[in-house]
Parts: structure tokens; C-alpha cells; sequence
């Protein structure tokens, strides 16, 4: 079984040793983005899985395609060519002081690439599995035209389409993502929308806003999730984290799965997090293991889930783990903690 | 409107990655001081602020000024001169063990220069504010002698003199800083005072001593303050931060503000502390900020003590923050809190 | 008073910056071990300490004996040569991600060393406190032997013997630690056994092995203790460190004190844990300083404790603290916590 | 007296402890630009230098502005606003692997600046000397744009122009930034041209392209100059580097004026190059260091080119060195080296 | 076409910024080996390479696996379990102080792997090329009966068969490496030999131990050279890079082919070292790459020594470079040098 | 034999990878001091030595301590208070520009140490070599006192007195220097004087003063030589370096000794500086042990002078190399240089 996520890579500088970028004279480098993490995940975690992108043919393009080599994921497929990679700097925040992300991925490679320089046909085949976020849909509108069309493709071939809605409020508005939605939901088989996701990017409201009180809206967004299926039948799964964010370092995280009409929720881990970022994306790989394994609906939320809070000991934007790992932490966080 | 702060700005030596003086053979270097750190947060907020010190001609005096230029302090009035640049030792402290400072500041330039170096008239001239802590004071009696001269000047031309007794039991005792509060508190408008620097720089008893109980003593903190602005009438402001500590990572913040005959309150914040340093001198800027742009009294807290727990989080003693990051603070901690 | 620990110092690597192995293109480089760490906080509080191991005679050789000079250990009897020095990988955890430990320690001169190769007769002249821990027998069945030589040295010489079980899974089987303690405990004056160490290295069931847990199962705890004093009646000490550990960055910590005949117990510390390792090391030390010192039972415990919570805030293997800086966690941590 | 420089400023990446963009994951981060770099050398030898550009209205914008404050340039007339600031990666070379850089400069603020907002009657009032470099020409034909129209502002007030050719192959071709002379020559007062400059900026041949024998090729760079200012005669001032490069770290400088129609030569430095680059800059600073103060044609040509050998011995764009210490140089160097 | 190599990878630990181990608290982490080095500059010219090798089944072997993948190496007959990678200290030597290696190899995974191990018939089936190296020989006796192994199924298929004697005196004896020599020349079709592995490794003495003379002596290698053809008729190409060392630093290079019985000789490279270390490897896969894409003579030792020089100015064991940047130092170097 | 130096330790700060202060926010942090050079020399060549000096009692006492502990000087002798340690910023060089030493060493323990602390009775008994250098005595006329009657002991109970004159023109005036050689002189067995110290601090003109050319000045240094031992009859050795410095890297190092009337000349080396700081202290430590191990003057000169260039590769003030690495020097240096 064979996965193939879509989506923009970007060299990631981090201040050193949690410095601000305005006293810093160092900055660490790591290349990520929310399809390559899922990407590296799902190959650390021992499954096949590919990365497409448009990486500009210099030597950052070359270090971006290294890294992905490095933890095992296929980069055949990626292009090459076009004016840049983008950036991004990454502040990292501290109890009240929120992590602040600085974007410069303005005219990248990937952001000026034209929908026709993928090639669906050639793209997915021997695909099972195509994961892509709204991230990518955010960066161009070539870019959706580039997902409807790998999702037609999909639709004939029985591949099965995941699209985490992964809402970025720097990056589109929320009219701009929910058009996007109609028009890509029709043909997506497991959809990921956490917090703000459901009402930005899906227009249904789930969520009152309140980042300290997520899990104590747990049947509201089961709600939304029953919506989601009633709108499109095509669509059999819907997960979403939720979570009770005290500060920068303090948090609550569960999950719940809505798969095939029913509903599983995961325990719920109290965290210190070093890093807060990426976890959606450990979490989106975890539910695709699920699928490539046969992993019945709980094992898969708690699978997702104890991946995802994994995450969140690891720095830079990969997941660093492995299945046992991650099973080590479904056990002993499973019996620590309430259902 | 025009902030002269006046004190000493030393180089700060920590040894790197949170280790101990004995095991480290590296250390990050940095620049501060209390009023040098006030002088600094207001330019950063958009205040126009000038420091007054001395510094030696050399490198290091060159850094030091070098630092306060980068982030907009005025740096024109600075003496240059003397032996040496003050030196402190910052041990990072952790959970149980507590931050240990080693002073190496004996024989600075600023500590041998004399009174009669500071040539108040062309110094203070457009000055509208003054500021200066207990530190200064510690220091030597030439400084004693220095910040008096200027406070005469202060109350001929109708300048605010602000003063933040910062009492330090390394440098001075309480009967020596006692002595010098009588004498120049007549001359101060706004004083500054937290927890046991009610009773050793002013006399007052305010506070038992027990830093895990700072905030409950609330009570006992008002009747302090209505005692100074009884005993000393040009003292129009009483302003201090209420901690209750729990660890060096783990603790409580609020402040209070008596202000024309009026009390204000904060919230209190419940703080994970990255780098438990200078947030005095962030609350002192705060304050000075916001009689800058005629903030009412409780803006005036609300903000100060905003500022003061976001330098809890940057490492330094500089608290690298904007005013509108002070201001996202004081919307989510104010709702998050109980006033 | 002169005390002996004989064991194995490795070089620790830990990726820098909390990083994974898998990510990491530097190691931070220390030296370490068991009974190297016990021998550095006795030296390092003041106390004559001696070292005892075999150490290749290569750099890596050079570089773990200068640690020990550097803190004051005496190196005279360490024994030169053998092929290796062995090494650990350690890489920190965070939140649910426990800390893991790569060790590459076979084959290494001490691994190697041949019971013979320590004459005992003039290693052991004029020490009052001899300390091993169940690592050092754990490494190989020839320094077992030489352990048990060197007891019967110190029963003839009445010469205190101190063994820290020190249960390592990794090294040997509950079974062989059981039948080594038969052994050597007719020897033993002073034994340490925390958490699992009671069933794996003595087979007394004194803990139910959840270690979130550990210091509500005080009285199991104490009943195995009597049981360890009731079959060996040379041991008239018996000291365990008892935790509730909720995650890598918070537990609590405690102590209890079996000392001819008489229990003693410590305060409760609430911690958040900077490195978890060789706390067990710097316990051991806090409780045979109090032995050198004539502490009494609740002294000794209180210190001992005091001892090994700092150490969790110090980075390395060695508990870079000193006397007072003990002292001064007791009065603190004890005015703060219920006994 | 009075310089404003012209230009742009970036973001400087360098892989730590000269590795391999492909091998690093921590890149050093310095601010710097052809002209700024020149404001910065005359700020720190005592002159009054201010600094033009646009920058990003972000933290990295304000980390550029501050380094520019720190070592004191004037930086109020800086604009704020527009997309990015750019960034370039400093890939320092080895022996006979040359220096690498990769440019990221497309769109950034500076880039995209428009001719219009730059407001000269107001910007160039009271300015003395206006500096700018080939550089920023070759970024788009909006600043050739607003280069001519402040040429032509400095041609009304007796402001000097001073025009260093620095061609970039990377940027533009030889007969674009010779149509670019073409234009802005007449106006230009001071012209700096080393190596190719002469040729592919200002299509004079002078140098056969041979970077091992430049300084063997004196009297065609002579001819070359002379040709200058015969074709324009508002140009009095010709100056040259010459340089024998015989690998990264070997080589030989030296430098040609041509002044007010007399040659002046500096002595041969026998060079071991720290990081080569913006010692152009430094050169250039030089000769107007000269100018403010009065040099005559020998000193200045010994002054500039002592500038620019030094800066081979600093790491990043920047010389952070001072007059007495370019003084230094003049005199050892001068005694040591036949002229 | 598709190159196999076989032999060990280690992790080398270097103190950081050139320190001695014994003041070094951290080390600089990286993975090679002179096989691993081979394939990695293959890969990364363009070629399809592959390496054999056995690694632990731990995070130090996924570790070493995951750098081989990033620069395109096929690491899929990579065995994995055993004990432990091999590690080495490299202390970089400057002036007159030697580069110093400490090897921490013996009872490594590859080092006490069986011959049995490697299934020849599977591993080289579709293999152009075979490459190993006699420090592969030197490992363990096990390992050349692999070798003999491996090379009777290249003679029978006519994969071609590389052997770099590369001659270590801490791993072997001369008359150890002559009788493997021996054994394994008939099969051998291109043999690599430097300085005194003439000697060591072929009993042939063509070079009289002094590397600050080993350009001077290039008749007596020459002499060697056609000594090893006539011996082993199979050998059809003989290659030695001669060098005359003058200090760490400086030395100078350049290259001897013998190749179906026609001599070709490189120009001499005059270089500054910036990392002494592998740049015989590198010379190995120029040669290689030049067979792969049927260089003649001529190219093929220019090439070969270009990558190697090159080699010597990029940090770690592993010759980050490409194709272009070799070529583009074939051509500098060549008009610089004489022939 | 036992030797014993006396002197003052230092931390010294130098800003990482060759930065300028004005630009470093960390520095590396090491201990050093000509007399603690020597000590350690001794220490690690096998030598019994032991250091004398006064220390303040805090943590960075400690340090300095703790430093010469690892190397192996014996440190009881060394006296603990006053109020603190000195301290040098060490920026160093590259090519033109010179290594520049900012010191902050006015007021520490040593300096302000009376010359009754020092009871030479108790602190010379068993010692045989007793070594200060002349920057002991221009820290304060008090270690002068201490220094004379050091001496006076010295003479009455056999001891060598070694002098290293090591002029400072930061410290005192020749005159100044050359009054103190004239009280001590009669006392010294065994001088050191290089470059500009025979006239600074002897009042003998044996150089011109051109670093460039010392070398080249042999025989007006055997004057100097002669014309010491003829007015010192007690003084039967001097020894001297003599250099032709070309830049901060590159230089020639040679050495003269005068031993009991017989001169004797070392090879001259041909060096790349890494860091050239305290190669005098690491010549004086070869001296002494030559005398410990009673080499004949020849031997002496040449292990003394390759001592010293080693020290030329090392980073920071000691010279962390052993009596096998100085002979191989001598070996390789020897064979490769005339005499």
C-alpha cells in the first residue's frame, strides 16, 4: 500500500536556544511542511509512502529533498526547478508568549507552479492512498485546480482521498477556504478538521473558539462531524483533535473519530510540550497507518492521537518516532489517563 | 515626552544550556541593567528614551552601548571613561535551586565615577521624566550624592522623578538604603516596591517575607502603600508587584497600583517562567509608558504587569516586546484570569 | 574518614538541545557512572574520596580521569588499560516521551578487567566507607568476584560497606541480581533499593511497579526494609527514594530512613525535573556524608533527599553542588512541603 | 559632513564552522549590503553616515534596522513596508573551492520599491556625499530610476556622487549595466571599479580577467583610468583594487587612485584571508573617509586600501574596525612591503 | 551501471572548533567510512551506487543508514543487527601537530560479522562494479573470506573489481596486508595505492616514506606501478595519488595513472587542507565515475584528482560535492599548475 | 623534584569562531595564566608540580582551581579569598590584523594579595625549581616583596630560581621592569628572555625590535646572553625564542640556550599559527624538564622549542600535549629543517 502526499516544503529558521529573532544571531535550519511530515511520519512508522512538490533545483532544494530521503520517504517524484524555496522563521513562544510564525514563502517554486506541470496519470499511479492539506489549496489557485484535478483522478482509480482542512488564517480567508471545500468535499474520503478548521474551512460551526476549553466541547463537534457525512456521502471519516491549551506549555489533547457511522474518542493526555507544531500532521499520518494496517476505529484514534502528542517532545517539524514508540505511549498514556 | 533613566549597565555572562559555572566553558554574553532595561523597553514601545551611565572606553563599553542603539535608546549623554565594565555571573537556576547571581562589579567605571561627573543642568535639560532605582544608590555614595543633585533639579523644572527601590542585600543593608529613601524620597513622585523591598528600602512593613505568599497579602501590600504616599506627599504613585512563587519555573504575578488616592488591581497570572530576570524593570517601563499616554490607572496596572510577565518569557535581561504583543497579552490573560 | 567507590565511568553523548539521535549532528560530551558520581558529590561537599575503576590508557582515558581531578576525587588506585572506555548515549525525554538510553558499553577495560587484576589488600588500606552498586556487578561475574573479595576485606577490617542495588534491566535478569545479593547482603552495612530495585535485586515485593504511585505504597515500602534488616543482620541501614512521576518533568520525590531500627522520613518535593539521571547517585553520597558527619537519622535522610532533588535540576551525571547549597533546599523544601 | 548610502540590506546565512549548505542545520545570521556596509565602516571610524533602503515592516526588518543602529548609522530615513527582506546564503569557501553564494533576493521590499518613493529634495538635504553601488542598479530599472533622479538632485547642491561599479554577473549582463554607466557616469564624481568592473561595467578593458595576476596588469588599469575621466569629466576620482588571488585564503592586494589627474599606488599586502568579502565596501568607505577628512591622495589610497585588508580578517558584510586600527595596519603593513 | 561497495561505517566524533579531547565537552557527530565515502561522492555525481555493509539494528545504525539515503546511496542490502557501530575520534591537527585518530571499531557489527552472511548471488546480482577496500581486509579474517567470495562471482560475471589497498598500520601488519594482497590481486582488475601501500599492502617498494617527497619520487612509483601489471595480468589499471606534505595545512597534490598500459599524469595542485581526511576515497570514485562514463586516461586522472583536492576543503568524511564543481576545479587548477 | 610557579590565573573570554567583541554574544570560556601554563605543562608531561597563587572563594575560584586539578598540578598550596579574579578578553587575529588582549584584571585576589600571606617556609619546603614570571612582578609591588623573599629562601636552601622576564608594556614601564631585574637577578639560576625583553626587562640590547626579523638577529642575542651571565654569576642558563614573524598565522620559531657557558641552537620551524598565545610558558616548561630529567643542553633546547610550537596548535592558554607528542615533534621537525 502506497501513499502520496501533495503539498509545499520550506526551510524552517528557528532562533537558537529560544531567543527572539531580534537578539538572535543564529538560526536553526530544518526543512518541513505539513504533507512532507506526513510523508516522514508514515516512512519512520515503516510504510511506503512519497512526497510531491516542486523543489527549486539549488542546493536548498537539494537539502530539502535530502532530508525526506534521510528518514526513508520515495522523492521520485518530485519537480525541480522554479525561483526559490520558501521560508519560514519560527519564534518559539513561551508560557503566555505565543509561538510566532514569520512567513517569507512569497514566489516559491512550489507557490509559482502551474497545474499542468503535474501530470496526474503518471503521478498516481500504483497510488492508494493521496493525502493533501489546505495549506496547499491556500498557496495558489493553480494549486486547487492542480488537487481537483489529482482528485478526479482518484475518484476513477479508487484511490482514496484525505484532506486535512488545516486552516491558516495568514495565508486565505475563510470564504476563500469554504468555496475551495465545495468544491473538493464531494470527492474526499477522510477529512481532518480540528478547533477552528470546522467553521473556516467547512463553514460548520463546532467550536466556540475558546483554544482553553476544546475538550469540553466534545458533542459539539461531534455534531459537526455528523454533518460533515450527512453533506457528503463520499466522505466516511471524519477526526479532529481537541484540546484544552493553557499556555505555551501546559495542554489537554484528545481526539475523536467519526469512521463509518460511528464514534471513537481517544483518553486525554495533560502535556508539557516543547514544541507545539506539526502535531496535526503526526496525527493525520497516524489515522493513514490505521488505514494501511486495518486498524479497527479505536486502535486508530488512540494510534493518532498518542502519535500526535509524540509530536510535541520532538523539535522541528518531523515526527521522529516509531510504531513503537508510539504504541510504548498509547499503553501507559491509555492507563494514566480518564476515557 | 523624554525618559532619562539613569544607573549601571554591566556585562552579563551565563553559562550556556542551563549549566553551572563549574561545568561550563562557554558563556552567552549580553548587556543590561535595571534602568538600562527600563530605558530600552520604552524605546521598543515607541517611547523616546535616553540612558544616562558611564562607561569605560574600551570594547566592552563599546558593546554595551552598541546594545542600547540597536533597539533605539538615545545613547548621546553617556560618559565614557574609567577602569572597567561591571560583570555578572547568571546561574540559571531550575525547580528547587534557586538563580544564583556572582557579582563582579566592584571597581566599574560607573561605581568609581564622581558625583560631579554628571553635569545635571545640560543632562536633564528637556528631560520629563527621571528614573533611577535603589541599585544606583547601592552603589556608591558619590551616586547618592549624583541622584540627589539631579532630583533638586527634577523639582525646580517640574520633571516626574520615578524611583524603584530595588533593594538589593548583596550591595547595601536595609539601614543604608533606609537612610538614603528618607533623603530622596521628598523628591519622588512614583515609587516603585515589591515584596521585601517595602521594608528594607522604605521602612514599611508590608509583606512577611514568604515569596510563596506574595499576592495574599494583598492587603497588608495597601496599607504599605497608603503609608507611603501619607508620609511622603509629593508621591503621588505607589506601584508593586505581588508574587506567589512556587518554583523557578512555576509561579504567580499580579500588581497593584495606588495612583492619585486610588487603588488598581491586576489579574493575577499563572506563569511558567523561562528566565525569572529584570521583569521589575518591564513593569517600571509599563508604568512609564503609560503615564506617557495618559493611560487611566487600571490600563496603567493592566499593562505594566503585562509587560513584566512577557520578559518571564525572553532570555536577557532586555524585554524584546512591542507594545502591541503587551497588549495581546493583556486580552488573554485579562480573560483567562480572575480579577 | 575516607570513602572507596568502585565502579565504571563511561563517556555520556546526549544529542544537544533536547534533539533525537536520529536528528542530532553533535553530542554534548561528559563523564559518568555510578559510583564516579557518588565519589564526585562526597568530594565535591568536602568529604576525602577515592575512585576506583580501570580506565583505558587512551585520551578517552585521560579525559574521564581529569573529571574526577577536576572535583577533587582522588585517582591514584584507577587501574590503566584494557581496550575501551565504555560509552552511553543519552537521549533526554520530554512530557510522555521518557528519556532512553543507547549503551555501548561492551567490551570496555573495565567490562574486561579480571577479578585478580584488584589487590584489594592495598586498595582498601585506610578506608573507612567502601561503595558499589549492583551495576558494577551487574557488568560481569569476575567483578562480582572482586567485589565480593574486597568484602571480605572490609568484614575483616571493619570497613563499611555500602551497596546501592541499583537494579538495571538492560545488564542482567532479576534472577541473577537476586542471587548476587545473596551473596554479597551477609556483607553489606548500608543498602539503597528504590522503586523495583526491593523485588528485582532482593526479591522482596515491597512496590506494585506503577511508578506514579511509588510514595503511596510507603508502608509496603517500609515493611520490605524491615525485611531486608530481618535477614541480614550486618545491614543495620536500609534508604529508598519513593516517587509519584507524572512525566519526565514532573514528580514528586520523598525518602525513608531505616537506621538501627528506626524509621525516618523526608518531606514530599514537588519537582520539575531538568535532567532525571543519577539522582540515585547523589541520594547515596547525601546519605554517606551524614555517616562521615555524625548526622543523625532524620538529618541524614533530610540531606540525602535535599541531595538528590538538586541533582535533577543540575545537567551531566555529577551533582555539582555543595554543602550549603543542600542545606539550604532542606530549609526551604522542608518549610514548604508536609512531612 | 554628511553621506547617505543607497541600497540594499539583507538577511546573511552562513552554515556554522564552514560546512556545506547540504551538511548544515544551523546557519549564522548577519545583516548587511554593499551600502550599508559603507555606512557602517564610516560610523565606526567617527563620521556622520545615514543609510537608505527600503526594509520589510517585520522583525526581521527591525533586526536589519538595528544592526545598523548598533554601530551607529543614521537610520531615519530607512522606509518601512513592501514584502520581504531579502536573504542570501554565504557558502565560504576552501583552497581551491571557492566562495558559493545562492541569492534570495526576488521581491523583496527593496526589489520592488518604486522609483517615486523616494523623495530626494527631502532625503538628500544636508547631505554631503551620496554613495551608491552597481548593486542596487542591477536590482530593477525603478532604482536605476531613483539613482538618476538623485544624481540629478546632487547635481543642482553640489553633492559629491560617488559610484562604485561592483558588477554582478548574477544579476545583470555587461552591456545592461553598461547602458546603466552610460547614463548615471555624467554624474558621478567618485568611480570605484576593481577587476571585470571596468570592463563589464563600464566597457573599458583594463584587466585581461586573470584574478591570479591583477596587480601585474598596474599599468592597463591605469590606462583604463585615465580613459574614465577622459570621457567624464565630472569624474575626478578614479580608484582600483588590484589583486593577485592565488587560492581562498592566499592572495595579494593593492590598490590605484587616480586624483585630480595624479596616480597614487599602495603598497603589495601579502594576505591570509579570513572571509573574503565586502572588503569592496571597506575600500570604498575608505576613500571617503578620506574625503570627509582631507586625506591627501597618498594617505587615502594607504587608508582605503588598510580598510579593505582588514576587513578579510572579520566575519560577516561588516568592518567592525576603527580608524586607529586601520591606522595600525598603514604602518606595519607600509614598513613591511615594497611599494 | 551500478557500483557496489563493501565495508564498515562509523560514527566519527570530533571535538568541536579544533580542541584537543581532553578539553572538549562537546563533539561534532558525523557518519563515513572509506566505502561509504565512495558511494555517497558516486551518488552524489550522479551515479547509481549502492552499499554493503552491516549495521547495528539501533538509532546509531539508523542513524548512519539515514546519511547514506540522504546523498541517494541505495542502502537496501545494508545487513542489520549485532552489537554496535564502530566509532572513531578525529582531533584535527593544525601546523605541526598530526591529525590524530582514535579508533573505538573492535566488536563492531560489521567487524564480527560472518562470512556467511553476505549471500554474493543476490548482493552483486546487477552490479557493474565491486569496491572495497583493504581496510575492509583488515577487519577481520571473516571479512576477506567475503571479499574472496565476492570476488570469484565478479570474475565469473565480469563485474569489474576495485581494490583501494589503503594500507592502516593500526589495524594490520605489512606482512598481514601482503598476504591478503596475495590472495585477492589475481581477481582484482583496478587496484588503488598511495604513498606507502605499495610497500605495505603489495611487497612492492616504489616510494621511500618521506611525504614531504612524494611528488619527487613519481619514476620510482611509476616503476611500482608497471610492477603490479606485470605481476597480476587481470589488473589492467593502476592509480596512486602522490603528494609532498609539508604541514597539515599546506601541501601539494596530484595523481599517477596507469591504465592498459599507458601512463597519465595529473597537474600539481598547490593546496590549504582545510580536513585532511578521505580524500582518497574521493579519488577512488573520480576514478569510478570515469569508468562509468568511459573517460579516457587523461579525464579520468584530472577528474579524479580534482575530486580528490576538492575533498580536502569540505568538513566531514564525505565528499559533498558534484560533478560541475569537480569539473570546474579541473579547469581552474589545470592552467594554474604545471604539469 | 618539585617544582613550584607562582603567579596569577585568569579567566579568559574569547568571543567564538574568530568574531570581534563588538559582535560576539557568547564567549568561550577557558583559565590560564603564564605561571598555571607552566604548572600544567609539568602536570601533563609527567612532572610533579604544583601552583601557587590566591584565588577568590567563589565559583569561578573554583573553576580555576578545578582546571589546574584535572591536568594534574597539585593545588594546595594556593591561598582562597580576596575579591575576585581577573579576567582577559582575548580577540584573536587573523592575517594583518594582531591578536588583541582587553585586560580586567585591576583589583582581583592576586593583585590586591599582601606579601605576608605568602609564608615561604611552609610553601617552599620540599620544592626544588621555583618559577615566576615578570608579570607576577608588575601586578604589585606586594609580589614583588613576595617574589624577593621567595628568593631569599631559595638561595638558602638550594632551590632553582627560574625567571621568565615575559615583559608587559601594558603593566609597568621598562624601567619599572628593568629596577625589579636588578633586585632579583642576583637570585636567578635559570632566565628566559625573547624578543623586546632583554632590553624591556634586562636593560640589554640584543634585538632591534623588528618581529619580522629575529631570527636573522641571532648573534646579537648571544651578546645579550653572554653579557647576562657575566653580570649574574648565580645565573648559569639563559634561554631565548627567537622569531620572524610574518602575520597572525604565519611564522619561523627558533630557540638559543646558554647553559653553563656552552650555547646550543635548535631547528628553526616553518609554523601555521592556530593560536599564538603562551608558547613562552610551554618553552619555560620544556626547560625545567630538561632539568628535572637531566637532558644535556642540545636535547633541552630542542624538546623546549618543540614544546612551545605545539603549543602554537593548541586552543587556549595550556599547552594540553604530552612528552611523546613533544619528541615526535622533534623528530619530524628536526629532520625537516636546517639548523
Amino acid at each position: 500500500m502506497n501513499v502520496l502526499t501533495f503539498g509545499e516544503m520550506m526551510l524552517r529558521l528557528k532562533p537558537s536556544e529560544s531567543k527572539r529573532i531580534l537578539q538572535s544571531d543564529a538560526f536553526e535550519a530544518s526543512y518541513g511542511g505539513a504533507e512532507a511530515n506526513v510523508a516522514v511520519s508514515l516512512a519512520l512508522q515503516g510504510d511506503e509512502s512519497a512526497y510531491l512538490s516542486k523543489l527549486p533545483d539549488n542546493l536548498l532544494g537539494d537539502a530539502a529533498k535530502g532530508t525526506l530521503r534521510k528518514y526513508g520517504v520515495n522523492t521520485d517524484k518530485i519537480l525541480r526547478g522554479g525561483p526559490r524555496l520558501g521560508i519560514y522563521f519560527f519564534e518559539k513562544g513561551a508560557s503566555v508568549r505565543g509561538t510566532n510564525v514569520v512567513y517569507d514563502r512569497a514566489g516559491s517554486s512550489f507557490a509559482t507552479a502551474m497545474a499542468a506541470e503535474f501530470d496526474w496519470d503518471s503521478l498516481l499511479k500504483g497510488v492508494n492512498y493521496f493525502y493533501f492539506s489546505g495549506i496547499t489549496a491556500a498557496i495558489s489557485t493553480e494549486l486547487q485546480t492542480a488537487i481537483l484535478s489529482a482528485c478526479e483522478y482518484c475518484a476513477q482509480h479508487h484511490i482514496t482521498v484525505i484532506f486535512d482542512t488545516n486552516f491558516r488564517g495568514k495565508m486565505w480567508t475563510p470564504s476563500e477556504a469554504q468555496a475551495f471545500s465545495k468544491r473538493v468535499m464531494p470527492y474526499v474520503n477522510v477529512v481532518l478538521a480540528n478547533d477552528e478548521d470546522f467553521e473556516s474551512s467547512l463553514g460548520i460551526k463546532a467550536f466556540d473558539g475558546d483554544m482553553r476549553h476544546g475538550i469540553d466541547q466534545k458533542e459539539s463537534f461531534k455534531a459537526g462531524m455528523r454533518e460533515v457525512v450527512a453533506k457528503y456521502p463520499n466522505c466516511h471519516t471524519v477526526a479532529s483533535i481537541l484540546r484544552n491549551i493553557h499556555s505555551v506549555e501546559d495542554s489537554q489533547w484528545s481526539a475523536l473519530l467519526l469512521r463509518d457511522g460511528q464514534f471513537y474518542e481517544s483518553v486525554v493526555y495533560q502535556l508539557h510540550v516543547y514544541e507545539g507544531v506539526a502535531s496535526g500532521d503526526a496525527f493525520g499520518a497516524g489515522l493513514v497507518h490505521g488505514f494501511l494496517h486495518g486498524f479497527k476505529g479505536q486502535e486508530q484514534v488512540d494510534y493518532a492521537i498518542a502519535a500526535s502528542v509524540l509530536k510535541l517532545t520532538v523539535s522541528g517539524d518531523l515526527n521522529l518516532v516509531s510504531e513503537p514508540e508510539i504504541r510504548n505511549i498509547m499503553q501507559d498514556g491509555g492507563s494514566a489517563m480518564s476515557r
